[in-house]
């Protein structure tokens, strides 16, 4: 034996451990021993550590050798704790084996109870009890269970035996079968497990505890448990620890139950116990289904002591986890066991509002408030959710693809969903999978619904791209396209009929469900207000409306990142000027038609600046190449052909039809991306550009003489050299001056660019020598940086790249820390070397994707810009990223 | 007087010199001073300091007055050395004033001779002479000269007093104007300086002298010079010096004589001496015109001891200054004067051939000789060239797009291009721009006009590439397709008439001229063999075909760095295979259309492995989106279109067609730039991959099997992860494994990858850990880089950039150190720390661009690959790199 075995403490009587010993306990043994230390009552037991697990499978019999001693002293500990004895036949002791790893992970063994019993002691536990049925009742379970858990024999084998034994006795459930029946059950699972292992069942309870640990052991090596971590990133090198638990019986007469308890409602936070119990009762016959347990508050009036004990338990263990518990319990004889506690799963409307009431009872701090709800879970606050108190079937379940519920019509094709989605109509397009050929019908959707491939499927990703619900992989649903109709089993939903999806719990449900919609409450304002005190990050908002703008700030934004100006000149009345510029014969014209767009764009940016008074705006000039204003050149050539063949060729309206043309050919591009746009038009053109800023001052100064805060921050897009900065800075300063003169006021403002191309990042040190902000436009930046053309890629390879595991995420999504952050890293380490009070923020679409949040916050970012919807998620991202909760 | 400017030292008596002081003298007064130390004869004199002309630029008169005793101390020093006294009515000492500084320069001032003589002095020439004529002469022609440029005296209302003379004499020349005659001119002269300056001509020599210091001192700053130091980036804080040296007279009589010699023929470099000469005459009477003067060797014949002494002169000053030198001397009676020296003006030829002459003499080492010849001259040496020698008249002037010169029958259209072309006709193609339909044209045709488009238009870069002379965006030259004709104002040159352009100067003229054609002689080899043993960076080419490649070889060319596979499937009988394959039913269909093209491929790559024997030859994997080879989208619905008016819509090759466009169209891209190209590609269709690598190991491996060395370097396109990099590495080596076992032959190959997005220089570290070399492709990492398309960019706004001063230089043609460069030396870097000796080149068009050389050489690159017409230049300019002399 070697001297660091020696040592080594294999072996914790629950009196030894604590709860901040989990890697060494797992979860269930470090909570059960907590829990003795802070006096509840728990059975007497205790764990073999996790070291010992992987010390066993690599070592097996060997190291079991050393360790059985140590499980006797335990054994022992307890025999003297109970007065009991193992394997006795006076007063035996039984116990229960349970695995516990220090993550919860599925594929684990499950639990044993009852072991100990054998032909011996289950006479001893009959008298006991006075209740024979009950004590060989127990019997058989544990050798069911042993059999099946520890010994590897198939478990239909097993329930035959009980079947029949059911069926000559012509009875229904398992608790109208007698001692006797029981007894002959026995003795044949005996002679089943004989013929099967070719030796008998173990009657040694010894030998019976020595396999049921090894079969624990074993348990961490299941391939469903191997799979489980690996898809989830959990080291192979933790194992499992086992707890020996002395067995308490809530079934030994009308002053025994068991249940579960949670310490709030999980579904609403309310402070109140919620949960369930049976009297006279063990766990499983809740599992069972045969008798329907009563709710908790009955508890009070059976077993009102009990009831007010379990109160104070529940009340204790709040106070000392500082969350909301999940409780097992169990009364033997009117005395309460706590069997287990556990955090409590809960709804994200209940982790919202138990956070913020724990706050405000003073129980955790603001940094803990936040950290108890997940961005996930804001999220599915702001999704539309089937109504969960609606009543509705399930007709198949699928996974869980992209979040938020959807209703509408089936359609099993692409272009029909395109068809009736454009016609106004709510459709679920539902494929066997989708290929990059579907993605407009997936455009078109309410939701999509797949019945093949996983979590990164086609449908998968693109779906949470663009936000809607999917359930993908339903395999029970079987896709008829001749046929144009779906079956579940007997059930066939034909092409129109009506679909409920739920993206959020892979749910597939007929017909309509109504649909609850995102839900803004106090308590949910009141944690991201917590969040905000968290954080370093501020969330700001992207918004080219007067009505986005209000609405980021009244989901928190402190600021506008992104206000898009040409969305303003795309919409109907502004159109045709917007063209007029375009088509404008030299200079003089152009300003004309300049002149007609600014008296719009001074309104839309008086419009923003009043709803976001006193918040910064940051108003981006002219970004997209002009054609994008032109109609479509095959639209151009088919209105042409009609006016030849109306013999309209001489008339002045085909003139400018061709007029169009021509310029919209000349504007035409190979690759728009890399075109003629952004702050290129403002070089070349730079009556545009200052048309925008005349408009941006003269609307602020406005405000400013009606007395209002106005913040304005004039950007410039697709800079990528220090010269077009330099240039672009002076000529807002100059006009700015012109317009302070004429105005007769002025108000302050800042002069920045986007940085959104690999040069602006690499030269970011002498642009700042003119810049007075940075806001990094990461959607073009990973499009350049990558050579990846968002328009293109998604449906040509990046989903399969990300399906293939090429990329472990689509960088559109998640930003890319490697490549881009790299670049990202440069230019706010060059940038502040020059201007050390720089302001930079992103105001691309990752500024609402929570770890590309907690990469922002680690480069020191001012602020991060997302879409309105998504700043709550933002500004809970900042805080958990601060408090170093997101890798 | 300040301490500082008492201890200077404002002027140096020739005596005093060096040639290593010319930041202080000047390289006119630094060279005379040198004469003068290794013992030529050089007339007494003294040069003022750059530092007093700057100081004197600051402080004016208060610089002057503490200068002048300095410079009285100097006149005194040439009156002891020529025993003549300044302003003496005796042995007067006539001087000339010359400005001289560090770096010649238009626009200072011109030399002003005989400063010294008055009314008086000019008697005692007379005498001197015994020639009145002649003294008076000189009289008059200093006082033209002095108030021309020092009192800024109209020098037409100075010439106008001549002609008059003239006319009124009845004679022609001037130097049939009688000693009466210019003693009235000078009459004249005064007068009108009188008037004009309202003051009399200085008569003081001394007050003369001081002036026309002043007058070089001020000529630094005239706006030519200063327009001129901007242009060439020459700093402003240089000052010019001033000399000022004792008159000797070449017009003495007929032991006089004045001329000039180089030490070599500047033609052609053959050793011998090289010049003209006039007896009895001077400088001036050259320039006139009105003798013709005599080749020098006749000099022999008329002074052989003089012409001894001038070739013992030019030997020694060639040995001296270890170059060919160009010298102005002055015989006065009978004794040579030596009044310049500097390095020879040379053609392209003379450089090379003077540079290995020299080296070969062991006059200069082989980095001497390699600097002697500029990049630009080299290209010269490579192109046919419009004979200068030729009369011929400019008709309208480009931009000078491809260098050489092309003469041809005008064709307006590449089809007529391609058919005249091929019968051998030889054709300039004439378009008002042209786009990749026409490369066809572009080949067969000697030379391209176009009437739009810049440096990087596409006519231009496919010119370059190919090595056709091109003239591009020559905006006088109007086109009219329809009427196939062009107009250059009044001109008209229809189809098939004879054009001759000169794409080095960017000229077209009318009719033929004469072409001089490329020499690549003997002493260009040896020049280009001494460059490689000065340069640390290797030249290799990207050569397609194995033509090409036996061109690269012959040109120096030590390996292939870009062997594009894409333009294989482009051939006439390949691109149905190709479109076969693309247009594959599934992998099996396409493994069958693959199989085809292996064959093919295989065959391809035999043949460069031959022509590159013994080095190495990188080839790249299919690069371009596949529907580049698919017809246009317009021409199949036309063919369709064409089908159905035919009633042959029910036929297999309507079908066919139809099938084609519905592929095209699912291949269509927004930005194809940024799209399904490049290794993603291979990793979306491994099949296409595979079968390359197999093709190329297996032609590798029969040429191994018959003893031939062949080196192959697989290289994937456009790699931007590491993940990508590991599977296409394991995937090479893959089939590597199948080919040898199969072929029971194996050779060593590498695999690498383009490093072309700035996402791939940003993770160059991790793509090392598979990658076995780099290869910059800084084309396309310049436009990602930049977002510039380069197919769009240079006519929307990249040619304004650039002639706005937006940008510096066209990036695409100077690589962008700033940027793109920073993103090189990160991939080097990186690089390097993860895999030490990592093999990294460049093969964007940069690697023929001798700035971009330089910057490869300081990022210690192995080679640089460039396309073979423009190896020589870059074999130069690498070790011109080497040596320092490329910014």
């Amino acid at each position: 034996m070697s001297e660091k075995t020696v040592n080594k403490k294999y072996i914790y009587n629950f009196r030894e451990g604590r709860a901040d010993m989990k890697d060494l306990l797992g979860g269930k043994g470090a909570n059960l021993a907590e829990m003795l230390r802070i006096g509840l009552p728990v059975p007497p037991g205790f764990t073999i550590t996790t070291e010992a697990c992987l010390e066993f499978l690599e070592k097996r019999e060997s190291f079991l050798e050393k360790l059985w001693p140590h499980v006797k002293e335990a054994v022992a500990e307890m025999e003297r704790e109970t007065g009991k004895t193992f394997g006795g036949d006076k007063n035996p002791l039984l116990v229960s084996v349970r695995s516990g790893a220090a993550v919860s992970m599925p594929g684990m063994m499950d639990t044993i109870l009852n072991l100990g019993l054998n032909d011996e002691t289950v006479k001893v536990l009959a008298e006991a009890s006075g209740d024979e049925r009950f004590a060989y009742d127990s019997y058989r379970r544990f050798i069911q269970m042993y059999a099946d858990v520890v010994l590897g024999i198939d478990g239909s084998l097993l329930d035959n035996v009980i079947t029949q034994t059911r069926c000559s006795l012509g009875v229904k459930f398992d608790y109208e079968v007698p001692a006797a029946a029981w007894k002959e059950v026995i003795d044949k699972f005996k002679r089943l497990v004989s013929r099967e292992k070719e030796s008998p069942f173990p009657a040694d309870p010894w030998e019976q505890l020595k396999k049921a640990i090894i079969a624990v052991f074993d348990s961490w090596n299941t391939p469903r448990a191997k799979t489980y971590r690996k898809i989830n990133r959990i080291p192979d090198n933790l194992g499992t620890a086992v707890n020996v638990v002395t067995m308490v019986f809530g079934n030994l007469g009308d002053d025994c139950g068991t249940g579960v308890c949670f310490t709030r409602n999980p579904a609403t936070g309310e402070k109140v116990l919620y949960g369930e119990f049976l009297t006279n009762a063990q766990g499983e016959d809740v599992v069972a289904g045969t008798r329907n347990p009563e709710p908790i508050a009955d508890l009070e009036k059976q077993m009102p002591e009990v009831y007010r004990e379990l109160e104070e338990v529940a009340s204790l263990l709040e106070k000392h986890y500082k969350d909301m518990q999940d409780i097992e319990f169990t009364i033997e004889k009117g005395k309460l066991y706590i069997l287990q506690t556990r955090s409590a799963k809960r709804t994200a409307k209940a982790a919202v509002n138990v956070a913020v009431d724990m706050y405000e009872e003073g129980l955790i701090d603001a940094a803990v408030a936040v950290s108890r709800v997940t961005p996930d879970q804001v999220e599915q606050l702001l999704h539309k959710q089937v109504d969960r108190e609606a009543s509705y079937e399930v007709l198949a379940k699928g996974l869980p693809a992209s979040p938020g519920a959807a209703v509408g019509e089936v359609v099993f094709d692409a272009d029909e969903a395109e068809k009736l989605g454009q016609s106004g109509k709510a459709v679920i397009l539902v494929r066997p999978e989708t290929t990059p050929d579907d993605i407009h019908g997936l455009f078109a959707a309410e939701g999509v619904l797949t019945s093949r491939g996983g979590m990164t499927s086609h449908a998968a990703v693109v779906a949470r791209g663009i936000g809607k619900p999917c359930v993908s992989g339903c395999e029970a649903v079987q896709i008829d396209l001749d046929g144009q109709l779906m079956r579940v089993g007997e059930k066939v939903i034909r092409k129109g009929e009506i679909l409920t999806i739920d993206g959020t719990r892979g749910e597939v449900i007929e017909g309509e469900v109504s649909l609850v919609q995102p839900s803004f409450s106090q308590e949910f304002r009141e944690l991201l207000d917590l969040a905000d005190t968290v954080s370093d990050l501020e969330v700001w908002a992207n918004a080219d409306t007067p009505e986005d703008a209000r609405k980021a700030r009244d989901f928190g934004a402190k600021g506008i990142g992104l206000c898009r100006t040409e969305h303003m000149f795309m919409e109907a009345g502004r159109l045709p000027v917007m063209q007029e510029m375009i088509m404008a014969d030299g200079k003089d014209a152009r300003i004309e038609a300049l002149g007609k767009l600014k008296v719009m764009q001074k309104e839309d940016f008086r419009g923003i600046f009043e709803a976001m008074e006193g918040l910064p705006v940051t108003i981006r000039l002219l970004d997209p190449p002009l054609h994008e204003f032109l109609p479509d050149e095959e639209e151009l050539r088919e209105k042409m052909a009609r006016l030849e063949r109306e013999g309209k060729k001489d008339t002045p309206e085909y003139e400018k039809v061709k007029a169009t043309l021509k310029r919209a050919l000349s504007l035409w591009e190979n690759n728009p991306m890399l075109g003629f746009r952004g702050c290129r038009l403002g070089m070349i053109y730079p009556e545009i550009y200052e048309m925008q800023i005349a408009a941006i001052l003269e609307a602020a100064c406005e405000l400013a003489a009606e007395g209002k805060k106005v913040i304005p921050d004039i950007m410039m897009p697709l800079v990528g050299t220090q010269e077009e900065m330099r240039r672009l800075k002076a000529m807002v300063d100059k006009v700015a001056e012109k317009v302070f003169e004429k105005g007769g006021t002025s108000v302050e403002y800042l002069v920045g660019t986007m940085i959104e191309l690999p040069r602006a990042a690499l030269v970011a040190g002498p642009i700042a020598e003119y810049a007075e902000f940075f806001s990094f436009g990461t959607n073009d930046l990973t499009q350049t940086t990558f050579g990846y053309s968002r328009d293109d890629a998604e449906g040509k390879f990046l989903a399969q790249y990300v399906m293939d595991g090429i990329l472990a995420e689509n960088p559109f999504h998640v930003l890319d820390r490697e490549g881009v952050g790299r670049l990202m890293k440069i230019a706010v380490s060059d940038g502040r070397a020059v201007r050390k009070d720089i302001q930079i923020g992103i105001c691309g679409e990752h500024g609402g994707n929570p770890p590309s949040i907690a990469f922002c916050h680690e480069l020191g970012l001012k602020y991060v810009s997302c879409s309105p919807y998504r700043v709550p998620v933002a500004r809970l991202a900042a805080a958990q990223a601060k408090l170093g909760l997101i890798d």
